[in-house]
């Protein structure tokens, strides 16, 4: 029955909230020029709008739109901030991938895999300004409001970039422990998201303590959906994640999973020296990544966090449906299958 | 004379500019962690505050506030939005480093060789946020010129990175005009150019008349400016540039005297079919391009577009000494020497 809200509102919200979000950006893009193409590519509408296609989740708007009726205004008075949170998360993303060397993402090859690095780089630079100019064109905030919007949402851009930094960083680090890694998420991951869900506060006037509830929640949520996402990043299957199975640990990344089992299994040491080179090395790490344990405590880390940001949202009196939604929308990402 | 009117009144903003522009970026960031070590390095910061240093010129920086005092307004009213400019300049100039793979900037090692390209992404996107939220502290300008100034900015970003993808393109392409080139130039250099000079006008409160004044009188020089960074890029001397000479030549580059010659020359047609791998081949690469009679051709090109520039500056009635010195700079900047 939950999932039937999550579906119904994701159907009123998304088809309006994409139509507007691709025009915006298309109409002061030339799609017959190579910045256009790439967008147009990598948002996913040359696809058309179909949710199995390369769309993305669209994760983060969602939760906007559904913070701002559950805050008690009207979504749509929400949609240019949820377009700018989303051009925000893509610029990340193209970028990130650049700097993974990630072929594949959302079951299609990566921007820089058709493109080169070099114009992919153009490609995130290009989504990183229309995530500002989506905002100028919404008559519905105030000018303060608008500076307001802009304002969180770079700041989340430079917690992003220096969380993206750290997991760079820690590829060539010998030892990363809890506190560092939750760090790195926090910017990483959790600073989008809370600020996807705090803006959807603010632009329903709501009240200062309600905004900073909301933006709590948020931030455990994002916390919470990178710990599952590293449990992807090893367990995961590669028609569930839409990226190779195994993909953090051909790349060696620091993941929550492996960061812990670094720490108790001189095996796993000895095998992570070296990235693993194919199928059967793969196994063998996640083999004994499973011997240790690991998978238990991180799905217990998961979960502390799911209940923190429940908590969070409930200290925030959602209203109606939309908070309805919002609880089920916790427990349905959560709840990601490998 | 005119030199001394450029030098005192870079000698009574830059300082003040510099200090207030590198507090309000290192404030926000960590220094000890690596995107703050990336931006302090790159900004030259590290050197002290001296000309001579890794600082680079601050053109667009020195350009919004003389443009200000020229339209009657108070340069101090300009430094946050002078910040920006620059700010966004080296945010570009990161990013155009990774995709030239130059190893030198203003004489030094550029951020990607010393970190790697993909702590360099990080540390662009990072300036890229910082060059939004130095407007947000900004307390002498209404939230609506705010507004302005950030909308102005981010659609010069998208003109910079459209401009920026055509670059690189070329490089691919066997045949570009001067059509096609000028289109490039007018979108990686002058955009921002413009936007600097028309931002003065903006901030003094100058009419519409005069603002479009003042952002022709930007977007021509810009232009000129890149005409004669080509020049440079062909037969600066290292000294002079602070990159390796011939530096164009290397990366292959379809800069306007490439572009010209290869149009008159089937010598140079066959030679440029591959980079000039040592300092031997580059010196016949510019010998042969010499005996086309592009250096002159090109020069007129630019002396075109300085007068163009004088013109607009002109038509923009600039006062005072401040008006003096733009003039000077016009002059100054374009006599550049190989």
């Amino acid at each position: 029955m939950n999932s039937t809200i999550i579906s119904r509102l994701s159907h009123e919200y998304l088809p309006v909230f994409e139509e507007n979000l691709r025009s915006i950006v298309m109409d002061s893009t030339a799609a017959t020029k190579l910045v256009g193409q790439m967008l147009h590519y990598h948002m996913g509408w040359g696809d058309g709008l179909k949710s199995e296609s390369g769309l993305g989740k669209r994760i983060r708007p969602l939760l906007t739109l559904l913070c701002t009726e559950a805050a008690g205004g009207h979504w749509r008075k929400a949609i240019s901030i949820a377009a700018a949170v989303e051009l925000i998360h893509n610029f990340s993303l193209i970028h990130d991938d650049i700097q993974d060397k990630s072929s594949l993402r959302r079951g299609r090859p990566t921007v820089w895999s058709l493109w080169g690095a070099e114009q992919a780089i153009n490609a995130g630079d290009a989504l990183f300004a229309h995530a500002h100019l989506v905002l100028q064109k919404e008559h519905a905030l105030s000018p303060e409001s608008k500076l307001d919007v802009l304002r969180l949402l770079d700041e989340a851009c430079l917690s992003l970039t220096e969380g993206q930094a750290a997991d760079i960083e820690f590829e060539r680090k010998n030892q990363v422990d809890l506190d560092m890694y939750m760090n790195m998420i926090e910017g990483k991951t959790a600073s989008l998201i809370a600020v996807s869900t705090e803006l959807g506060a603010l632009v329903s006037g709501a009240s200062l303590q309600q905004r900073v509830c909301y933006r709590d929640f948020g931030y455990a949520l994002g916390v919470a959906y990178q710990v599952r996402d590293d449990i992807l990043g090893v367990w995961g299957r590669s028609s569930t994640t839409g990226k190779p199975t195994g993909d953090d640990l051909r790349a060696r990344k620091k993941t929550l999973p492996i960061i812990l089992g670094l720490e108790r299994s001189d095996e796993l040491r000895a095998l992570y020296k070296q990235a693993p080179q194919n199928d059967a090395e793969v196994e063998t790490v996640i083999t004994v990544l499973e011997e240790t344990g690991v998978l238990e405590e991180v799905t217990d880390i998961e979960f502390d966090k799911v209940e923190i940001a429940l908590q969070k949202l409930s200290s925030a009196s959602p209203k109606g449906v939309a908070g309805d939604a919002l609880v089920a929308l916790v427990r349905q990402l959560l709840g990601r299958k490998c």
